[in-house]
């Protein structure tokens, strides 16, 4: 009996709950999310200021301009206007300095020219208020500036940095134990022996955790040996916030993994079958005094790769505070056939994506899909989602969960303008020889 | 005399050329680009092995099925086998264990029962090859497993470690210095004094470089001293491979950074007026030695963000490998009017974008568009393109940079799949309280 992907997501995800707050110098807290809201303590900008470069000046003064205006002084950024502006007057000014008193409006440079000693040529009449940055115009005081729950940005960090704040508090980012299993992994450098391979999920989950902004530990790998395994966990669940391993999850393995893992959960475990190709095989339990989520992943490396993307990356976005958990979920456009059998399961095949000229999303197979064949995975920029039947053909709408954002292939920003792409047209990728 | 993006972009990237290549372990690579192609030095898999756990036999036994076969041992993942498969007799096998001399196809066990000792009842008639994965069946040995110029994913990791590949040679990364220039810059923890600001550009670029996996040194905030910000500088040009700043270069600035990047740069910077709105500044050039190059970014906080993303990471990425320099650019629809003025530049506004129920993107203004309101870049996931005139209507198409991928609201897998969305009914995002 198959499970249905979205029960087995609510089995995992229905019982996790962010973990505890930490506080953090704003320059550690980029991509944490937020614990406690961030009132702004003052308004920003703190004082009236320039957006240009120009004069400041009395709006009244230039009616029926062009006008010419005696020069009272400088006021640069940085500095306090020590000249305020009289009828009749105006004071040369710098972006960012502050509005000197008796001035409402700042003339742009541009529309100005000397007219002799201390004396300036206003070209065009301005209307009071132009070009100046009132107190307040970005953020006023006691205005909630981020809420509980939002993303740290670098945006976001930079207008915590501009109101003063130096430390945030912050849910914590999961640390996430991984290890391997099975007598079969050989760590050697020199040839295999027949029925040995050599273990690329840990390092591809490894790699795919700091991707994904979460803290690893390289548990390594741990030899079929019940007690080992089971003092290596017991151990590992004081340290780390989640346990991820893969292989050894089937219905029929003889593998240590499931024992092992039923021990140390106090048969916690729920081995379940997803209705799902590839990644079928799926357990999840807690362990510990802090009953940490304990990932079962399937072998495969495509399938302990794909069973990443929709079990574990979710549960760890969410221990992390994240309200949003899946990656995005796009609508593309099938650019060949993408065929599967009806086996009453979802496929999630590797597809390669690129952006098209009108910025649609077109979608071809990434090579072969047979869940031990990574090498398709590895050319993918996303997974295709192909329900129940007998696939797609071309030009038929699908929806895809898009992995490698910024590697996909299309125009780039330049030829998006509608003009040829130089940006690509240069020396292009790869290293210097 | 306003030049164009393109041209501006051109100036930049045209001269760029990737860095040098390293040589690193596997897990440290993650995320750069290769320097060299990578062979399969001999087949994956390297044997033939089964897909599935079931009996390993030779599927001329199994015509005319339900038949019985004698059992004549057990292989399991990681052993050599040691009894082949002779007529009318089957090896109990487990998935990845290596197929016994003799066998031709695996069946599984789903479809076989015990029938009595040493005896195993066959349900249906196996093809030959059934549930086989043959050597070479993901790579064969002499093929390019990834070529010069291709991104390391997480996949990728995991081929590499599949073929034995403990080192790779990648090209480096760019280290990038980060300086901030401007006496109205206060760095003091209590109340602003008149006039001056915080510094939030310097933050928000190097988390900035951060998310975007470059190197970054922070080289803190330079005194309007020329002397003391060349010296700066020319020793920073001898560690880093590229040097940012903001402020200070637009036209009218009596700042000293234009002074001293000209002097620097032995008067090589290009100071641009861009068609753009934001960050109509912008100077370039090149310094030092080994002619890294320099970036000018305009001083407001958004223009100096947005400054980055249309030349500075794509000139990074340049510098790092990558074919692919942009963020991605995709199609959107307006779900509300962008107006804005004719002006001869190409808008860039921040919009928030959410995936729609049919997978494509709804784009709003994220807030204030002035160049100074950072809150707005905070809230965006993305910048909307609006080519010169008055703008966009609601309903519209749209193209939109796509800079913060992770975050799109929208629904999550589950509710893509058709379902209701169970991963954001249940406990939500934020903190515990």
């Amino acid at each position: 009996m198959l499970l249905p992907l979205a029960e087995a997501r609510e089995r995992v995800l229905g019982s996790l709950e962010p973990l505890s707050t930490e506080r953090l110098p704003l320059a550690d807290a980029r991509g944490r999310v937020l614990g406690a809201e961030v009132v702004a303590p003052g308004d920003v900008p703190s004082f009236p200021n320039s957006a240009m470069d120009g004069y400041a000046l009395r709006a009244e003064d230039t009616i029926g301009a062009p006008v010419v205006l005696e020069v009272l002084g400088t006021v640069l950024a940085g500095q306090a206007p020590n000249v305020p502006v009289t009828p009749g007057g105006a004071v040369r000014i710098m972006t960012g300095a502050p509005l000197p008193a008796g001035a409402d409006a700042v003339c742009m440079v541009e529309l100005t020219e000397p007219a002799g000693p201390d004396r300036v040529r206003i070209a065009r009449a301005v209307p009071p208020g132009e070009h100046v940055r009132w107190p307040g115009d970005d953020l006023r005081a006691g205005q909630v500036v981020l809420r509980a729950g939002e993303v740290l940005n670098p945006a976001s960090l930079g207008v915590l940095a501009s109101i003063g704040v130096r430390e945030v508090e912050v849910v914590r980012r999961p640390l996430v134990g991984v290890w391997s299993t099975g007598d079969e992994l050989s760590e050697d450098p020199g040839p295999l022996a027949v029925g040995r391979i050599r273990d690329s999920n840990r390092p591809a989950l490894l790699a795919r955790l700091a991707a994904d902004d979460f803290a690893t530990l390289d548990l390594g790998i741990l030899r079929d040996d019940e007690a080992v395994v089971a003092r290596a966990l017991r151990e590992a669940a004081e340290r780390c916030d989640a346990l991820v391993t893969s292989g050894g999850v089937s219905v029929g393995d003889r593998d240590v993994v499931r024992l092992v893992l039923d021990e140390v959960s106090g048969g916690e475990m729920a081995w379940m079958q997803v209705a799902i190709k590839p990644a079928k095989p799926f357990g999840f339990g807690r362990l510990g005094s802090r009953r940490i989520p304990l990932f079962g992943l399937p072998g495969n490396p495509v399938s302990s790769l794909v069973s990443y993307e929709l079990f574990v990356r979710p549960a760890l976005r969410r221990l992390a505070g994240h309200a949003r958990v899946d990656r995005p979920v796009l609508a593309g456009v099938t650019e060949e056939p993408l065929p599967r059998r009806p086996d009453g399961k979802v496929h999630f095949l590797r597809v390669t994506c690129r952006i098209r000229a009108d910025g649609t999303l077109g979608v071809r197979s990434a090579g072969g899909q047979a869940s031990h064949q990574l090498h398709g995975m590895a050319a993918a920029q996303g997974l295709a989602v192909v329900p129940d039947g007998t696939g797609l053909p071309a030009g038929a709408p699908v929806s895809v969960l898009l992995v490698e954002a910024d590697d996909l292939p299309g125009p780039g920003l330049t030829e998006s303008l509608g003009v040829p792409d130089l940006a690509s047209a240069g020396s292009g990728g790869g290293p210097r020889r």
